[in-house]
């Protein structure tokens, strides 16, 4: 078994290619080291298989020899030995797993050291004051890291040199104080290991070896992982690396370099440096660090070889590169280099700059795989502006976007505000369609329970509103929440991040949104390597959105919500008189009512996706989210007593109450029980169809019959359409005919399992996920996400919010199972996806895998579902962009 | 293609296995003629075929040339021809499908006759009142059945005719009278059809073909059809027969008669006869029948003969036959016979006898096979003793057997009652937990509102108490309900027959349930046979219970419910104790309470179940369950104002109030947020085992978690209660260690599609069938049944209640598919189902089918399990009883 491979080491492959066997920062190295021969610090790398051996084993038989071989090759080639008392070698020892993980141990600089070393360092160097302070600098990250020793006591001890030495900075403390330093650490170490602190050099590398592989099952990286769903069997690599210093004096330094700005885009190198100092100082930020252009003046030389180098590197990787560089006495070191990251508009830009640079010639499809869902959300949202903040607690990014505003409790109250001219946030438990003007006056919304798919989440993302939902720690009384001891009152300012969850106190300002026209290009390539594959529509239930929504490159609206339509103030009274109704006839005056409110609202959404399919979706909800609250009006029976009205409002109120409504008299049930209920809808969605063809307009519509389980019943449901249409047509006005397509959700597990048999009656399948979701894992979408998936998701029971993601080896495979049993039944099936997961790249690479026609989201996520159904087709996968 | 077959024809099989082809009775009429060579009027049978070509493209090609052959055959056999005017042959035409069907055109008689050959049948017989007589009987028939004329305005005629006639019985009305009666008709029919009646004998024949097979199609037979799940493609068959006739005097007469009694099953010939009748005034109980013993008296050479038949009868068809006869002056003709209904004790006693019946020797699998479900439920619970009686209304038959007892309203109201002595039903809208003692106290239950697996159902199901639930025109107000007009009071008497759904006004008789002898034997018969293929165990939660169900023959428990330990007087304040709990060692407290007492629970059971396995369910229901009623509290808040404790539980009974509680924080999800519960559990149950082993016992212990999704969450549940058993163990008496197994409940669709990673962690699986059912299909128990499920089933959207009989189709194959893929995964994964489908038949059948080792239900349905249990791996299938 190898389990130790060299820098240098001929893998007969590129070693950029191995990040698997050396993590990502020992292939990055080797490849610099023997493809690139670049000026790397010589080292070598124990790979992945070492520290899987040691997890499943114990450290593994033969890696003490293997390191030892290493250590004197190395030895050798930098003339030093570790722990050589006159002209010792030092080494730094740092763990690198595939994918770049927090919560694994990082770095410990400068082993090799002991009492005696460290003056044969002196010795070499002359500098008494840069050995001593090497020594204490890494017996402290030693104890910290490798021992487990509390950093606060070593902080302490060396608050009281810079006091004893009256110093300004750490650079004022001389070698004298700096050697009583080092006793004082060692001391600490052996008081709390009870230990003197190793001083075989063989020693502290293998225990350094040793943490490394132990930090890979620390219980932060294994929540990570499961987390973003990486397997807890990968292993990390360690690479142990010769040492050079960038604080060796002034011709001497360190610095950070991208190979262009990872902020803008712009072409030109990026950077800062330091001189005359490590890497940790340009980290830590306690010296002020100097652009990376200043390195010119200082180091012309330097500087033109780092360019050089960076060119060499983008030519190379074919994209931007971050590099960590140390010049000791005047020559020039490559640390370590990566794919950098970026932000969303810079991502865009290199994108489409990489494209025409002849040095890097990207293809579009490789331009598309490189922008990620979190680039587009960044530039179509404000988000907060860097900065120090204080985090109140933290909820579900429900809707992504950041608002500064006062907080009000009550819809009313939010209105009356904004109409003041106040910025306002909505703090409500949940919201309901009651709440919805004051949530369209709101500048974001808070809630503290209900998760991704709760009323408030749908509705911001609709509206591209930022909110953060389930915030569970938020407790609300009155006109006050409290957060632990911190109450926020009415008309106080709070700033929410929907992207991140995040409810701060305060204003936090905010980098505003912007639409850099790279976005454009993109997503047209995009547009032009799905077409044919994987079609983007919106979920849109009036003309405004419908018209956003195209706007935003919708190629048609995949849910139209008809219940929507039936909530304005005009509409709700109507729709209780509907369900009041004491006689057939009374419910039918009422539905004629309703009929030509319907027909003006499909006017405006066949008029603004005019050419492009509109598949609108009958009445779904229970009949009860349209009748006001039982335990209101029975508090109001009992104390001010009720009018005849509320009386009858208050029975029939209870007569719908259901225990489970998620699992009720909704969707095509309400059909069977109520069936002009249909007949009207379709009625009046026909005669808009036909204004709008008179008009000379071309209207596309699909009918969806909601929450099927069989045939039978949605060949019922089709027969009642059928013949509404038939109706609609034989009085509409001749050569109007609009051609219809009548087609079902499946969004009930039965409907899934029988859908070869459902696809007999139907054009259509759109899979409605949320639902399926419910159903498949029991999770009530209004109960579970607050309570249980907090717990859940940190205990690894489940690897992802299933609301959020659609769950893959569940819901996904009744997707797999809808789309194929459907097909094999009606070959041609149009097969489409309407529940929140329409806009979620992860499931998106699913559903084009299922071979979906379409997704469909709310309008504002439509140039990410764009994005993903490109990348998806390009089977680059939604999760390509780990290093980016 | 041959559409027509004589009796006789010489099919080349038994023409009693023809019955797709020919239907029930044309094959048993073939059967009698051509193998048996009984005395059968001569006759042919169009086939089902025929019917299924009608059906498909209309009058069947070539059919009328068939008919016209078979008729000449017959003409010649009877040498009469049909409307002779001087002799002519008359024929009876009768409807026949496979399995017998109410909805469908059944007979017409005397067709043949027209205003001529009625002339002819009164010159031959020398009885003009005889021939006018049948002739209006014909006219009467054939407008009703085959031209649709109303029925009232003959019946007016013919009571004016009577009236006319002063007569006291039909046979007092003169043949002058009948022959003006006989206008009559025929000029009600000219009115109503705008034609006159038909005299030609070919358009007779031809248009009572037509009725019967256009009468296949009738809504009520395809309600029928969809009810039953029979096949709507099958079709009836048409025999047409040679009429003769009782009524020709002294020397004739008419009967029916069973080869044995149908209510007892005791040996020897049972039924009625009629002196000079035709068979209609047997069936229409206008005449007194004699019995058929009384035939040896009047024609002792026809009763010989008829007796020799039975035995020829049951020898062929080695069951008790049912059989119409007639003598016609003094020769004696077989009409019709099948294979006879009988009673539950008639079922069982003929069963075993036949076995020792030297001419029948009936195997023990043909005997277990010939018991239905039915049968058994009528000899395990009491029923409406036969007689007359005005149904209330109509509810679910939601727990089988009768009870008669005054209306209470609350459980209350019914327990004082019935501490006064009184029989009570009680009488709610829907039953909670609260309501157990007036429940416990009730001779029925009756809701207006759930269905079969409602609270109100499974409770009385366990207890073996008939209840009617979801009886949706019940309007309880008060101290009364109204159903239209009607008002019940509190005290007075109904009657309620859980085994059809009916409530009565008034008392009912009724007849005790009686267990015969012979149904220890046949199933001690279905247990040989079942043996090794699939136990039943019973759902039982007390040691009561478990008493009865072992009593019954249970082979262990398949679910023990902990939550019904939780609901006692004295368990609920400390539940609440814990839920309400401030802080951990609060909670701490009440858990240690709890587990005290459910030892004491466990102990119990375990006893009554020494040595067979219980499977005890860790706590599954949303904690709000154990909380008041929010509402109520409410109220009471803004009325009268709430004690401090009060206040403390409104705000539980908010916090933990869900909008689908079904779907919400429940069974292992509890023990996600309060581990502690489960380990106390565990701790419970494990010191009740060592106690029990500690006496002697032989506990046999499973550990079941209920609605797992995944298996990382099985594998932290199970986790727990490995740690609480091995606490247990390390605390425990020495040597006393159990043998435990843990297992899930498989409820979410997601752990059937997931079964086999959830295997892992299993050491068996039980199908939670209800919860499976709820999801699958998004039908909430407590919603969908009283709303939906009725016009569901009416209108044929589904085939049957999926509640009570699985839904193969749906929740079937999660049932297939979780157990073949759990199997995958471990082969010798033990599985069991725990739903109400554990007592079906029918879906006894499918769990055999899947390879589950058991199926376990409440202790009243087990001797229905262990049978049907056995007919499943006889193969023989839970409908084959549809002639019994």
């Amino acid at each position: 078994m190898t389990y130790v491979y060299a820098f240098d080491h001929e893998h007969g492959q590129a070693p950029m290619t191995l990040k698997d066997l050396l993590g990502g920062k020992g292939a990055n190295l080797a490849e610099m080291t023997s493809v690139l021969d670049l000026p790397v610090p010589p080292g070598f790398t124990i790979s992945t298989e070492a520290c899987r051996a040691y997890m499943h084993g114990g450290w593994p038989e033969g890696l003490d020899d293997e390191v030892a071989t290493h250590r004197k090759t190395l030895e050798s080639a930098m003339g030093k030995r570790l722990g050589d008392p006159s002209d010792p070698l030092l080494v730094s020892v740092r763990s690198g797993a595939k994918f770049s993980m927090p919560g694994m141990m990082d770095t410990v600089l400068n082993l090799g050291l002991n009492d005696e070393s460290v003056e044969g360092l002196a010795k070499q160097t002359g500098d008494d004051r840069f050995a001593y302070d090497s020594y204490r600098r890494f017996i402290q990250m030693f104890a910290k890291i490798v021992l487990g020793v509390p950093g606060e006591e070593f902080e302490e001890l060396l608050e009281g040199a810079r006091k004893l030495s009256s110093a300004r900075t750490d650079a004022d403390i001389g070698a004298e104080v700096l050697a009583m330093v080092v006793r004082g650490f060692k001391g600490i170490v052996e008081a709390h290991t009870g230990a003197a602190f190793p001083q075989d050099p063989d020693v502290q590398l293998r225990a350094a070896i040793e943490a490394v592989f132990s930090s890979w099952n620390s219980p932060r990286a294994n929540a990570y992982r499961s987390r973003e769903r990486l397997s807890h069997d990968l292993g990390t690599a360690v690479n142990v690396q010769a040492m050079v210093f960038g604080n060796r004096g002034d011709d001497s330094g360190t610095g950070v370099g991208f190979t262009r700005d990872p902020s803008t885009g712009a072409k030109g190198a990026y950077g800062d440096f330091l001189i005359n100092a490590q890497g940790e100082d340009v980290v830590a930020g306690t010296r002020t660090t100097q652009p990376l252009s200043d390195l010119k003046v200082h180091f012309p030389e330097i500087y033109d070889e780092l360019m050089g180098i960076f060119d060499g590197l983008e030519r190379h990787y074919r994209d931007m590169l971050d590099t960590e560089f140390t010049v000791e006495s005047g020559k020039l070191w490559m640390l370590q280099t990566r794919v950098g990251k970026r932000t969303g508009a810079a991502a865009l830009r290199m994108a489409v700059e990489m494209i025409d640079d002849p040095a890097i010639k990207l293809s579009k499809a490789e331009a598309v795989s490189r922008i990620t869902a979190d680039h587009l959300d960044s530039v179509l949202h404000p988000q907060f502006a860097p900065g120090p903040r204080t985090v109140l607690t933290k909820g579900l990014a429900a809707s992504p976007g950041a608002a500064v505003g006062k907080a009000y409790f009550t819809a009313d109250d939010a209105a009356a505000a904004a109409a003041r001219g106040e910025q306002v946030v909505l703090v409500r438990n949940e919201t309901s369609p009651e709440d919805i003007h004051g949530m369209a006056a709101a500048e974001g919304i808070l809630t503290a329970r209900g998760g991704l798919v709760s009323h408030a989440a749908v509705v911001a993302r609709g509206w591209g509103k930022p909110a953060v939902c389930g915030a569970e720690q938020v407790r609300i009384s009155g006109s006050s929440f409290a957060v632990g001891n911190v109450v926020v009152s009415e008309g106080e300012v709070i700033s929410l991040d929907g992207t991140t969850g995040e409810v701060v106190l305060g204003a936090v300002a905010l980098s505003a949104g912007h639409v850099p026209d790279e976005l454009t290009t993109i997503l047209a390539w995009a547009d032009e390597i799905r077409a044919g594959h994987l079609a983007v529509r919106a979920n849109a239930d009036t003309g405004t959105d419908a018209t956003r929504a195209r706007a935003f490159g919708a190629e048609g609206i995949g849910l139209c919500r008809t219940e929507h339509m039936f909530l304005g103030d005009d509409r709700l009274p109507v729709v209780r008189e509907m369900i009041l109704a004491a006689t057939p006839e009374a419910e039918a005056v009422a539905l004629e009512k309703l009929r030509a409110a319907q027909k003006e609202d499909f006017l405006e959404v066949l008029e603004a996706m005019d050419g492009l399919p509109v598949t609108v979706r009958l009445l779904d909800p229970p009949l009860h989210e349209f009748l006001p609250d039982v335990e209101e009006l029975a508090v109001k029976a009992a104390t001010t007593g009720l009018s005849v009205d509320e009386v009858e409002l208050l029975v029939a109120a209870r007569w719908w109450r259901e225990v489970n409504p998620m699992l009720g008299t909704r969707g095509v049930r309400l059909g069977v029980i109520k069936p002009g209920l249909y007949a009207m809808q379709v009625r009046a969605l026909m005669e808009a169809a036909a204004e709008r063809k008179a008009a000379g307009g071309t209207p596309v519509v699909e009918i969806m019959i909601p929450l099927t389980i069989s045939r039978e019943e949605l060949a019922l449901a089709r027969g009642w359409v059928e013949v509404a249409i038939a109706e609609a047509a034989s009085a509409g006005v001749p050569g109007t005919a609009v051609d219809v397509t009548i087609g079902t959700m499946i969004e009930t597990p039965r409907a899934a399992l029988l859908a070869a048999e459902v696809a007999e009656a139907a054009d259509f399948f759109s899979f409605g996920t949320n639902d399926l979701t419910q159903m498949a894992l029991g999770f009530s979408r209004d109960d579970i996400e607050g309570r249980i998936m907090g717990p859940y998701l940190e205990q690894g029971l489940l690897a992802r919010n299933p609301f959020e993601t659609i769950d893959r080896a569940g819901v996904g495979e009744l997707v797999h199972m809808g789309a194929s049993r459907g097909r094999s039944a009606k070959p041609g099936l149009k097969l489409g996806v309407c529940g929140e997961h329409g806009g979620d790249p992860e499931s998106i690479e699913l559903f084009f895998d299922a071979g979906l026609d379409y997704v469909s989201c709310s309008p504002y996520r439509v140039p990410i579902a764009r994005l993903a159904a490109a990348q998806a087709v390009l089977g680059a996968g939604a999760g390509s962009g780990d290093t980016r």
